[in-house]
């Protein structure tokens, strides 16, 4: 078949590569830069570069910018869509993206469906992309009620040829809220962390913990100001509900409270242990269904 | 030279057995428990075991306990200190537990210096401790105005016998301030994240960051809830600091105000570059001075 990916980039180009690499389909690609698509073309991520006028001969399109970028590229080219080719994306949001492209394509019989490939790297563009990129990693699929089964099954089945260790389907909404904890508030927390004036004088002092906690502030700040502001409800949940708990821990220690310090932190590395039990657990049964 | 090693958990064990395999000293253990102390006779992590009374033989006595319970050791067994010897400890505060011990111990002429093995695992006691525990890990000695130097430089020479890759003198004040922001916010940073209402229905959505941010969330509440109330004014000043900085984020985002959402965003990722670069350039300076 043919896909055509749209804004090679980290992401866009990483597809690209992954593609070429373990299947047979022709990729075309799109980007406005033309020193990245005359790159894509030298490397053979892409078999052919196209305009949007292009995109009618496309049984895939996959829309890899920014959650404000898909919707206005959507509205830009809808009638350029192929009618029955699935139109897919591969930002952080859900809910935002899936809506507006949806009511845009689904009245031109172009099948929208959501994705989200967990994975990054801490460098954008296309010249950091890999053919492995995805490897080990999780799919994200969030089709809406209309979305035929077989479009879902194709995505995942193009997921499981680029690498990806995981297929997980959410809705839209169910995505946003997930992701909002588990990606999203990591980003914040961390980028908040470094601002303590203490930064600049614990070299010697840093250990495994402190390096955890702060690797994810080197982000890029136009990507993740966009997705944090496309899901800002649940991520205010979740960073309401950190402040929250930080405020309980402040208070326990002004008060010299040892059994309530102790009795919140024994609740933490509870719920830790747990949720590393349950994560195992459904590993396991993952894993001896393969 | 006779080291006594008081408390034969995690880091006591793991700093017989470091000895016993690098040196030629001769290792005499302390614990309550019959079990523990048996294990390490067996293990030959310890030549023998000695009661309190024994440490008047001690060329150096280590004290490998929670902070409270190291001044309640000395307090109690003051007297049995060979004058001119070595008393050191290896716990998470320093300005806690050297004012108290220095002020009992010096007019003994037993010399107390406060030191912190920046080492751990998620495990306790002597089952869990191994030789190598201290490889490449910062061995932070805090000395106070009145110690001789040579206590220090035979402090550090130990720490390079056992493994430890950087010696790090800091005042007692310095190291509790700095260990508020690099290990202490982060445990209680990682133990508030789990709190989420979200944690449980997040699996397949949990990538890198999440891990990162939680791992550090399965801690032991007895231990970390003395170590912060012995550090309360540091860490409620990194307490204070990240909220805060929580509440810039938040603020931000329910007023959609992507122009400050993404300065603050900026201003974090470069601090952390700029932190790694001064680690880097520590680093490498340390490395061509070795």
């Amino acid at each position: 078949m043919k896909i055509a990916v749209v804004g090679l980039g980290l992401i866009g180009g990483s597809i690209c590569k992954a593609l070429k690499k373990n299947t047979f389909h022709y990729i075309m690609g799109i980007d406005n830069d033309e020193s990245v698509t005359e790159k894509a073309l030298e490397y053979g991520a892409v078999d052919e570069i196209i305009t949007p006028e292009g995109l009618k001969d496309a049984d895939m399109t996959m829309i890899c910018l920014y959650p404000e970028a898909i919707v206005e590229f959507v509205n830009q080219h809808k009638d350029k869509f192929k009618a029955g080719s699935i139109v897919t994306d591969s930002c952080g949001v859900k809910e935002y993206v899936v809506t507006r492209c949806t009511k845009v394509l689904e009245p031109l019989g172009v099948i929208f469906v959501g994705s989200h490939p967990m994975a990054g790297r801490e460098f954008s563009g296309f010249d950091y992309s890999t053919d492995d990129l995805f490897v080990g990693a999780s799919y994200i699929v969030t089709p809406s009620e209309n979305t035929p089964k077989m479009a879902i099954d194709l995505l995942a089945t193009l997921a499981c040829c680029m690498g990806f260790g995981k297929v997980v389907t959410a809705t839209p909404k169910q995505h946003d809220i997930n992701i909002a904890f588990t990606s999203q508030l990591a980003h914040v927390v961390s980028n908040a962390y470094v601002k303590s004036p203490s930064l600049f004088n614990a070299d010697g002092f840093s250990a495994g913990s402190f390096l955890d906690l702060t690797r994810v502030a080197k982000l890029n700040e136009y990507m993740w100001s966009s997705l944090f502001l496309c899901n800002k409800e649940a991520l205010l949940f979740e960073l309401n509900s950190i402040i929250d708990s930080l405020n309980e821990y402040k208070t326990a220690i002004e008060n010299d409270d040892i059994d309530t310090l102790r009795e919140i932190l024994k609740v933490g590395r509870e719920r830790k242990e747990k949720s590393l039990e349950i994560y195992a657990e459904h590993n396991g049964k993952k894993a001896n269904n393969a």
